[in-house]
């Protein structure tokens, strides 16, 4: 069985890419939601039932483990999924977000009440997820969430060079952070320029979500021996366009294969 | 019954606004599909689909008239659903797109043979809904068309501030057109910095849609006959968040009131 990530859209990409590089022996089913990207702005019960349709999709495909790539995802389904939904459908599956990941990277070797910055898309920011948990590994951490909308139409959009004063007012509120949070999939792309701009050390997904991933398969081996091993890839979005095949291929390399696909 | 007004998100509560300015006496119902806004960046199918099920859902709404403000629906749709839909499910109503007017509205009192520039979503101009249109109404007519896809994040995500550069990119290219279309409901917000930029005549949405439609009224009084005035205005959106009811509030004024509904 295969190990699935999704995404809300491409960006996600960025870090699928960093978890094939690092277990290249698995199959992979990457999904992005491009027929209703971006999910940074929507209500809760609407990103609640994208996922749901996700996750249905990709368990179908013979996923037996998913990664929830998306923070938006990650933030407001995946506690809800894990609850209510894989108890009842797929008990013996997973679905692993990239939140508690990254909360615990960014406290690992922190001193106790460190300040943490987290950036990430509105409803990211005003769902808490990465408060909450930071707070439970942490409960002296000083946390500091910036929604920081502007940067995925950035990335998606060819438009890095504009950047610069963008995330100088973004960052100008989180000076003083010992950690910073990138937390969302786009953010991958900007994170040299960001490394630039701040004192902190800079948790990215694509760097940080591997090694976990490796390390829970290492942990749990019961769900490590389900997944096969034929270094299989592939690649499927909701809806595509010329410039989404483009942007993929700027992101992640020139002989990406993009198939659509109905969920 | 009513005049329906559609886009993909609420930049067209601008046009919404003006339309109701001009021709206050009759029922409006203004619709915009925020769960999977934005459509600039999707398939000419999916955005047929989306804009298929926003139809049937004002027509059910008793409409009797349609205003497509969003133009990659326009682009993208209209003749579609003019040829296919309305003939079989409401021979009897109409919708109008924005395209055709804003093409109008730019050639009237433009020489023969007269530069026209055209800024818009990466759909809209890939569509070439307006270089079509534009070369119908003066095959002469030299038509440039460049896609801009960081405005509409820009006006959603409170980043005017940011635009200048952006803008200077982006106009640069249209350099010595008379007549420049703003083709997306969204750059309604940025006329006046875009009018500092360009010595063209510039046709904003707002402006040119509600003078057409008064104007289609009167040359129509077997559709006028069927509008119902009581004033009455309904704001409706497909997905609601606390960002999209202060910005729609910053846009259109403080006591806007936002429904959330299934389409």
């Amino acid at each position: 069985m295969r190990i699935g990530v999704f995404d809300s859209g491409i960006g996600g990409l960025l870090v699928a890419e960093a978890i094939e590089a690092a277990l290249p022996q698995y199959d992979y089913l990457y999904l992005g939601d491009t027929k209703r990207v971006p999910y940074g702005n929507r209500s809760q019960e609407t990103i609640h039932e994208f996922v749901g349709q996700a996750l249905d999709y990709l368990f179908k495909s013979d996923c037996h483990l998913i990664v929830l790539a998306c923070n938006t995802a990650s933030a407001e389904a995946l506690r809800k999924s894990q609850q209510e939904y894989l108890p009842t459908h797929y008990p013996d599956r997973r679905v692993l977000g990239v939140v508690i990941p990254m909360a615990e990277a960014a406290l690992c070797g922190a001193e106790p009440g460190a300040r943490v910055g987290v950036i990430g898309t509105s409803s990211t920011v005003e769902s808490n997820a990465y408060g909450r948990e930071l707070s439970r590994l942490d409960p002296s951490a000083k946390v500091v969430q910036k929604a920081t909308p502007l940067l995925v139409p950035l990335v998606e959009n060819d438009g890095l060079r504009y950047a610069d004063p963008i995330l100088d007012d973004y960052l100008e509120n989180l000076d003083g952070v010992e950690s910073l949070i990138l937390g969302c999939t786009h953010y991958a792309a900007l994170k040299d320029q960001i490394r630039t701009k701040t004192k902190a050390r800079v948790y990215s997904p694509d760097e940080v979500v591997p090694e976990k991933l490796a390390d829970y398969l290492t942990r749990h081996p019961e769900h490590e021996s389900k997944l096969s091993r034929t270094a299989s890839r592939t690649y499927e979005v909701t809806d595509l366009t010329d410039s989404y095949l483009s942007l993929a291929r700027r992101l992640v390399g020139t002989d990406l294969d993009l198939r659509v696909t109905r969920i």
